[in-house]
């Protein structure tokens, strides 16, 4: 859960060598590390232009990715784990980065034709573990799409793929300019929006989280904003039992896409 | 969620200048990090020594921590950054370190002699992060005493502390040096105890997490070790929707900590 301050995002590379390379090879992304790779290997929704190692592929996790690599004809170059560094951005590649196509984000029209949809809403999570753990839990607990702000907030990148230990690369994800506007729109269409306020007088253990719904969960600091809790058709908190009001922003979220998942199988 | 690689850990302090200091200074810990030393000052359960300051107290949180440093005639001493990184051993200080007495270990038997005891036992979590955060968690959820292996996990450390938001220097911790006796010993007086599983048949919102109860949490890997699954009383899983299983060691435990908290408040 701690805070991390980089110079850069790691892995987000844009524009390098346009010249020399095709189109779809102009924006492209460095995934590293064993689970985002594997996992997105899995998934098979990026196209994967080579594979770097740097070390002998002798873990079983790291066999599965040369054997997935070999059987769908991925280049696998060896390299030194300073070049991964270098590449990634990052001393947590595990001996192993990716160069893919970028992140295939949705447009949230694809959650809304959904029959009951079950929808994340993340605001303000800035930092790249705390996104990255609430995609995980997430993608676990069964929700249908996960939907973050565009500016100033921790996005779809490598760095997110691999705190989601590769979660990020199954699931549904969208961004949008403005989170009244998405909870506008989806409100519109008959999902119901809750956002999470510690000084809410509701339980999460009171309130009905089954069916088509929202969970707007805020960021690491002040939690979910005024002006979108206004916006929210109710808000909820989690019973907190001890000397401070304190829980992550990351573990609250997984409490209330916990006990929704509870109440849509009772 | 993210695993760091460390020399040292950071802030554990043992026998420096034993020579010149009373006996009472002989072993100590550097807290580092607003919340760490704001919570241990309110929870007063530690002697402090001596405070340091690389900035100006201009936010609220430092303010708050020379006010009660000033009431209790505590020591403030103005240091520059690199000291204080040098002293905790970590960048993560946020500006403020505190010299203080070692961490208030207390014995299991204060756990066994409550009345309805609400218990984590978390087995071989290593990484400071994921102790820090499920010590949190626990602190909010109303658990009333931690256990944790003596050898090879994560400790009561100033690291833990942080990562905890402080809320170490709230809870009850125990260490043992063997978790099956530990788990033998509660069931003698009447405490259940169960074990997270993923393969666990019985879904955590099946079994009854109420009364006398010690949730046993595994580590990062490979979870809890079959010989301690073995001792437990009966073992729970959390239902997981995506394609793999894989909850976060510390979010698992939240999911289970509160769902037992919700079970105790119908």
């Amino acid at each position: 859960m701690q805070k991390k301050k980089r110079a850069k995002e790691p892995g987000k590379q844009k524009g390098r060598n346009q010249k020399s390379q095709n189109r779809s090879q102009s924006n492209f992304d460095i995934l590293f590390g064993i689970n985002s790779i594997y996992e997105s290997l899995k998934a098979d929704r990026r196209k994967f232009f080579e594979i770097y190692l740097s070390k002998d592929p002798k873990s079983n996790q790291l066999l599965k990715i040369t054997e997935l690599a070999e059987k769908r004809e991925i280049r696998i170059l060896n390299e030194t784990p300073e070049k991964l560094t270098d590449l990634s951005g990052s001393d947590y590649h595990q001996g192993v980065c990716a160069k893919v196509s970028e992140y295939p984000v949705v447009d949230i029209q694809q959650f809304i034709n959904l029959k009951e949809p079950f929808l994340l809403l993340v605001e303000n999570v800035v930092d790249p573990s705390n996104l990255g753990a609430l995609i995980r839990t997430a993608h676990c607990a069964g929700v249908d799409g996960i939907i973050t702000l565009k500016d100033r907030a921790a996005s779809h990148t490598p760095s997110v793929s691999r705190a989601s230990a590769g979660a990020l690369e199954h699931v549904k994800f969208a961004r949008v300019t403005n989170m009244v506007n998405c909870i506008n729109e989806l409100k519109e269409h008959g999902i119901w929006v809750t956002g999470l306020d510690a000084k809410a007088t509701t339980s999460l253990y009171d309130a009905n989280l089954k069916g088509s719904l929202a969970i707007v969960v805020g960021g690491e600091d002040k939690g979910v904003r005024p002006l979108v809790q206004k916006n929210c058709d109710f808000l909820i908190s989690i019973p907190q039992k001890g000397s401070f009001n304190s829980l992550n922003a990351s573990v609250a979220g997984a409490i209330v896409m916990y006990e929704s998942l509870r109440q849509r199988n009772i």
